[in-house]
Formats: structure tokens, sequence, C-alpha cells
């Protein structure tokens, strides 16, 4: 009954004896818990959240309801493995375009320890995390039809520059495929980005928590993105747009402060949709122009 | 007629043969240019902002208004120096209380050089710039009448922790001296930092820039707070709270992406000053509960 998810698009897969989670198809996501004291953490974050009362009911729906642990055989094969049990977040839909933006300019809690941080660190700057306050962990953008999908292999992602960051959120609601050529349409950017409960309005959700909310603070956390292939071709209104958030291995705990890093971050996403939508024809152009050149070095 | 300003909190100070700033008395200020390129840097900064038309002037008058450059002698007794001409941002105030705070979890810009990096990273993980995203730089806080003011050294400022910062700010709008039998007791707190041109509304319409504008970075700066005490002690509307923006050797080009440093440090400053107007009485309590540990590193 169990077997990979077809539309996971980041994180450890698993595929060809490697440590990955399982769905059951019928609405369950088993993620292994990770060997280090990471898989313990992100238990103890989901133990803690399922039943903070600090919690709206509106905010908790973004995140995938919590169900306990359960040990299953490894998909290592490594013989029985502790899995967090989890909704399956993608549980319904058929032909998903999927997004997972890791959010924060910095990815290291302050307490980590300093061989983590120096590793977090290079992998912040020499990724859009430091400039843009998040990146791209994954993506899948179907094309319709039998079209397939585009989905860049991880080392691919790792070196996308702001320019390709901007390009993936205007791909992910373009009809056409990616090509140097010919620019992203944007034609589904009002169904999936815009509307009542499009994805723009959920991250404004999201963001009036985050400025108020002095309870966790989420490191390396990520917001994915997903919408009904089908659905928004048709038309649909809603299109089955979903924003939540996952991977919560580094979550800590607030201390009465606000989460400023994931919060930065989750504005500069809101300002690329909301320009997307403001602005679908643009074409990717690059910023019109620079008055006057002060930037040397420091 | 040159002197050293009376209202200095931060930065370098014209006295006991170093160079520092000066005021004319006639509402004018005159702040040395840095040797490094850091001088150079903020002119281009002032000239190309005092002239940016993106630039609305409701935000334009959180800024000292730019005069140019002169040439004066130094403070130090080096002889003829370049100085930035702004406006006194103290003048008319006779006995400000003030409070200067740089803001960004992160002081260093992604291009600055290896060492600066470090030293810059060093300073933000060991103040709480990192933790809160924002640090106190200088503060001084008058008692009233003949009482004196409070304004702890530099050196005494460099290790403020969280709780520290939280006090200064609850200190700041309180009449009573700081001591540690008796907490402050935010008297001022609505005159200063609530009402329709107090502290929280002015900086909400920085926030609200701050979400939209992709023009600068400001790495590295300052949001400084005053107030006429004597005027709030009345408890004459306005208090001549004057809420400013300073120090900008370190501004960079945006490119199109918002200063999601400086935004999220400042939403965090926000949160605690609208604590402190909430909850005027609370008396510094460390947060109430925790209700899981599930802190143990990375």
């Amino acid at each position: 009954m169990l077997r990979p998810p077809e539309n996971q698009v980041a994180g450890h897969r698993a595929v060809e004896g490697q440590l990955g989670p399982f769905v059951d198809g019928a609405g369950l996501f088993y993620k292994p818990l990770q060997g280090d004291d990471r898989g313990a953490h992100e238990v103890a974050f989901y133990s803690s959240f399922s039943s903070d009362p600090r919690v709206p009911p509106h905010v908790r729906a973004f995140f995938p309801g919590f169900h306990g642990t359960q040990i299953l055989p490894a998909s290592d094969g490594s013989g029985p493995h502790p899995h967090l049990v989890l909704d399956d977040l993608a549980a319904g839909l058929r032909c998903p375009s999927v997004l997972d933006l890791k959010i924060g300019a910095r990815t290291w809690c302050p307490s980590a320890p300093v061989d983590y941080f120096h590793k977090c660190l290079k992998k912040d700057s020499d990724s859009t995390s430091v400039a843009l306050g998040f990146r791209v962990s994954g993506v899948r953008i179907h094309h319709g039809g039998d079209a397939g999908f585009w989905q860049p292999d991880r080392d691919v992602i790792r070196r996308f520059t702001a320019k390709d960051v901007r390009r993936t959120l205007r791909l992910f609601v373009s009809s056409n495929p990616a090509s140097d050529s010919d620019p992203p349409d944007c034609v589904f950017a009002s169904t999936v980005y815009g509307g009542s409960n499009g994805v723009l309005a959920q991250l404004l959700e999201l963001k009036a928590w985050f400025e108020d909310q002095t309870v966790f603070h989420f490191y390396s956390a990520s917001v994915l993105v997903m919408y009904e292939t089908e659905e928004v071709e048709a038309g649909r209104a809603g299109g089955g747009v979903r924003v939540k958030l996952v991977d919560f291995a580094h979550v800590m705990e607030g201390n009465g402060v606000i989460d400023h890093n994931f919060l930065g971050g989750l504005c500069s996403l809101i300002k690329f949709i909301s320009e997307i939508l403001t602005d679908p024809d643009e074409c990717l152009a690059e910023p019109k122009k620079k008055p006057l050149s002060f930037e040397n070095g420091s």
C-alpha cells in the first residue's frame, strides 16, 4: 500500500535504496525521522504545536495535521524506522504543480553548533536566501494535457540566481514551457496568485500571524504551494490552490520575540507575487533604472 | 559657533581630540566624512536619495535634510576635512530623551569584504541584532527637572541582552530612574509611543514603505527616537516626538528586492513597542510559559 509520493519536489526521496517518505494513498504521509536530533526535534515540534492553544484555527490550517509516529520498514531497507505520520498535503490532487520555497535569509538559529552554522551560512549566501530572504527548494510545473512537466534537478535549483527565482515564480503560473526566447505568459497568475483564496491572500494571512506571534521561530521551514493544473487550465475558480508550511526540524521557541527572519523573507516573497499580479506582462525585464551607483563594498 | 552636539548618544564624538560631528545651533549638523569609502558612500547616498522621485514626501520626512558637503577644520585638529551638512535632528529640543536603534539582524551586505563581514557577524551575534532583529546603539533618558539623565556607556550598551533591550524600551517612557527593585512605570508610554503621531504610528508608516520599496537596502542604519522630556512630563499632546532614520554609510541598491532584513527588524521593534502600549504594567515579567522544551541545537 505504501509508496513514494508522486509529487515530492524537495527533500530526500524513497527511491534507489534511499531513506525517504511514503504516502498511503488514503490521505496520510509518512516521513522518516532524521537520524540525528532533527527527527526528535520535529516530533517535539508537532506534539507541542498540535496542542498549543495560542495557535488560532485559521493558522493551524496552514500546517499538516499530525497523527503521531509509527514504526515502519524504512525505504532504504535498513529495517524498522520511526516515521512521523502527517496529512498528505497533495491528497486528492491528480496533477499538481508544486513549488517549495525555503523561507528566511538565515536558516541557522542563534544556538546552532559552529559547523552547522558555517554550512548553513555558506548555503544561504550561495543561494538566493541572503539576497531575497528565501530560496527555491523544489519545483514542478505541469504544462497541461500530455505536455509533461518541468522539474529541474536539485543541482540546477541550487544554482538559481535572483533572476531564476523571479522567472520560476512566473513560470509557475504560465501555460507555456520554459524557454529563453519565449517569456512566461503568466496567464494563470490571477487564478493561482490572485483571488480571495489565492496564494497572495493566504500569504498575507500568514504574514499577519507572523507579525504578532512570538511563540515559534521557523528556521529552514518551507512554504509549499500547490495547485491542480487541470482545474487552473479549465479556469475553475480556486484552482485547488493550497498553501502550506512544512519542515520543522529546526523550529525554536520564540521567547517573546517575533520571527523577524521568517517574516522578512515572507514579505519579500509577497512582494514578488504582488508584482506578478500587478504586472503579468513585465517579461522579466531587469529593473528599469539605476539612478546612481553608490555601491562600492562597505 | 560650531560645537559638539549635546544630544549625541551613538557614534564618534568630537571630544578629547577625536573626529566627530558639530552643530551650529542654527539647525545644521556637520558630520565628518569617514576616511575609508564609507564617507564617500554616505555622500553618494544622500545625493541620490535627495533627488530620487521614487521616494514619497511623507517618507522623505523621516530622513535628515541634506545640504551638500563643506570643508571645515576637523574636531581632532588634523586640519581641513570634508563634512556632510545635514539638518540637526535635535534642533529646537531643550532636554531631549534619545534612543538610537540599529535596525536589522544583519549589518553586512552580501557584497561586503570578508574581514568586514566577519567583524559584523560577530557584533551582530554578540549583540541582540541576530536575536531581536535590532540593537540599542545609544540611549539617553532624562528623569525630569534636575534629576539628570541616564546614559549608559558604550561598553555597557554593547553587552545589552534581550532583557536589557526590553527594559530600555520601557525605561525610555518611564518617570522613575533605572533600578532593579523599582520596575519602569511606563507612565509616558501613551504620550510617546501611542497617539496618531507617536512612535508606533510613525514606525508603522515606515513599515508600509519598507514592505513596498525595492530601491534601497539600509544595512547598519538606525532609527533615532527623540522626545522633549519637559513636554512629555507636562502631558502636552505630541510631546515633541521625532522618529528619524540616520547613518547611511552602508546603503545599497535594492535591485528590485525589498529590504527584508531592515523590515524584519522594524517589525520586531514594532511588536516590542506595541506590547508596552498594550501592557504597560507588565513589569518585565519573563514570558509566561514554555509549553515544551524542544530546543536542543540543530
